[in-house]
């Protein structure tokens, strides 16, 4: 088989479907973005929309804006809308506080719900702000809890009766490995356990089925896939069954069932509105919401089939051109196991991205050796797979790595 | 005594060292904006530093961006920006997550460093979600704690050594009453109990000397005086003693000792970087950087002169042109004991506070009976105050607030 050339990938772009997104994206000139999966690229509609928030609905309406612009509504409706990328239903899902916060609400809920059982069950690379926040929620409820880290491979075998919660991130950072969600919550469930899923790797970047796959808890990242912006809020789902069984610790007034009230006691919200806790980044909010409209246009089927085909180029390409260099595949051969990233390992892989960079290919890289390259498939071509492969062999074959000031480690991008 | 006219207070304009900023702001034409207390007015800086922020840092620069155009610092820098305008010393503030978060945070270290001491200490009419956070973090603790309230006027006599937090909110929401937080914080200390100071009505409107106060913790908000825009990250001070204590149990990745380590096991990072948790909303961060940078160049003792005569001046001119309408006093009159808002109780307060906004004052309403006017000192002018009052004796002297249409409640702005 002789291996694709440039012209083959420029014939690929020009029949995809999904071609036409790439327009409604700002990309920087000369440069391969493969950071997607780290920080979204920005989305044309959101200069004007964020240019209108801040003149008319912060400048001229001000407060009545939270009726009248629908900034009230935002957690809510940009909930239902990142609902449908992840297949929850309507009022499953609520778009409110990070990541982090947003892991501690459902595993607080989690456990209030198996109150007989102590195991929280995760892997060693989950990521790691996911195991922190269990370990913040165990040593503060101080009842005996336990974090149980289990190699991913072997988590099947880990899930018993013991178990309160199995908390998995679906893809997982470093390798793109992708768990079977319905197969683990299957077998969560049959031991009565729970399972929350972070999607931080998974929203947007191919298609979800939360409901189908029986899934409990769910938590999400705004600004990967979904393109929401820097440090856009999060998200979080409930399955509907679970959501008057327990209100969440992080009790803030917009929980409440009637903030404008002022009670002085606490009442929980029906639904998952209660896992709502102070007054949401409304900036932030709307940048997200533009991200989230985007992708509600895209046929989610197409969107997977093209990142596989992006992901496949991409490692055919390295194997083939790479060859003898010594990078290792870190990330899944196997479709139903990989999410939409490729990684490899490289004693000098900081280094090595750092050159990457220096040529204009931002990619990132994860301690202590993995080189990571996301694969956004609204806005990266097969001719950017087909360049990048070929700027990292040239790094490769020219050690344009192997420069000193590449040598001094520190966040690369 | 003759009431003052609107003559005197087109004066007191032209020689108020303050009136510069006004033109600061967007303001709404034909409004009078009296909420400021709620959602600050939009500082005309933040339209072209978004916009920067959106093409340049997010579009251009990308993921670079964390260290290129310093998100990464920001919340430590912010914190230190706010640090300087409530008597803290540098790392000591930080600006992250919302006030209710940072409530939840700064509780738990406070309980932490009493474990023998089983109460919080705290007053009825605190904002709701300051109390609502203290009953969520007190279940799921699970060992007997208590939210003990009690009447404000009296709180002195209430701490002993069985208290282990005073938490207030240093100035009432609802009437403006204004708290000793310097008397109040002596008295705890001397008990041994700590005290958390919600600063949401204060910082930026008026001076604030925590660390001359003694005080322990603080918390507050972006969206009021700081002028931060809606839902603006929240602030939390923890003094440097309190520091290495403890590790609150938020413990998200950015609040790591080295988050790019991606260790599987937490470790706090020296100081107040430990109360950050996930990654903080860039976008709605840099339009507080603005709110924030422009009270930096404010006098904050002028700020205060000229809160308290507008005040003063709301007071008289309501006292004496709208005398015989029902209208009672709930503020404070001494100022000690005043914040930068002022408050009345009427029975048809609703009513009243629409027939306002009809007629272009724009203040706020919180049941049961209580209309609201918050007066922030860089954008409100003296003339501006004769008017709203004039506004407010046309409302009542010809019952404009007596149409159905204002009967029926919801939240008003």
């Amino acid at each position: 088989m002789t291996s694709p050339t440039r012209a083959d990938s420029a014939r690929r772009d020009s029949t995809d479907p999904l071609a036409c997104f790439r327009s409604a994206f700002v990309l920087p000139e000369r440069t391969i973005y493969l950071d997607g999966n780290s920080l979204g690229a920005l989305p044309k509609s959101v200069r004007a929309r964020l240019d209108s928030a801040i003149d008319v609905e912060w400048g001229e309406r001000l407060i009545t804006s939270w009726l009248r612009s629908g900034w009230m509504d935002a957690p809510a409706r940009v909930g239902d809308k990142i609902a449908r990328l992840i297949g929850a239903a309507p009022g499953e899902v609520i778009a409110t506080d990070s990541t982090s916060i947003n892991v501690f609400k459902t595993l607080s809920a989690a456990l209030a719900l198996r109150p007989g059982r102590k195991l929280i069950l995760s892997t060693p690379d989950n990521f790691p702000t996911d195991l922190y926040m269990a370990q913040g929620l165990i040593q503060q409820l101080g009842s005996g809890h336990e974090l149980r880290l289990v190699d991913g491979e072997e988590i099947g075998r880990h899930i018993d009766d013991t178990v309160a919660v199995v908390t998995l991130t679906h893809v997982n950072y470093k390798t793109g490995r992708m768990y079977d969600m319905a197969g683990i919550s299957r077998a969560a469930q049959q031991c009565g356990a729970l399972t929350m899923w972070d999607l931080a790797h998974s929203a947007g970047a191919l298609p979800v089925a939360l409901n189908d796959a029986g899934a409990d808890f769910a938590v999400g990242c705004g600004y990967k896939y979904l393109n929401g912006g820097p440090g856009a809020p999060a998200f979080l789902y409930v399955a509907q069954r679970h959501q008057s069984g327990f209100s969440q610790p992080l009790s803030g007034w917009l929980g409440h069932a009637q903030p404008f009230a002022f009670d002085s006691a606490y009442t929980p919200a029906e639904g998952v509105g209660r896992y709502l806790c102070g007054t949401p980044p409304v900036l932030s909010m709307i940048a997200l919401e533009c991200g989230v409209d985007m992708l509600l246009e895209v046929d989610m089927r197409q969107l997977r089939e093209k990142s596989l085909a992006l992901s496949d180029l991409f490692i055919d390409l390295v194997m083939d051109r790479c060859a003898g260099f010594g990078l290792e595949l870190a990330s899944p051969r196997a479709h139903a196991m990989r999410g939409s990233q490729v990684s490899f390992r490289h004693p000098q892989g900081y280094a090595i991205m750092c050159a990457l960079i220096e040529n204009g290919v931002i990619g990132d890289f994860r301690a202590p050796d993995l080189i990571r390259f996301g694969l956004a498939p609204l806005y990266v071509r097969f001719v950017d797979v087909w360049d990048a492969v070929e700027t990292l062999r040239r790094v490769l074959a020219d050690r344009l790595w192997d420069r000193e000031a590449f040598q001094v480690r520190g966040k690369v991008t």
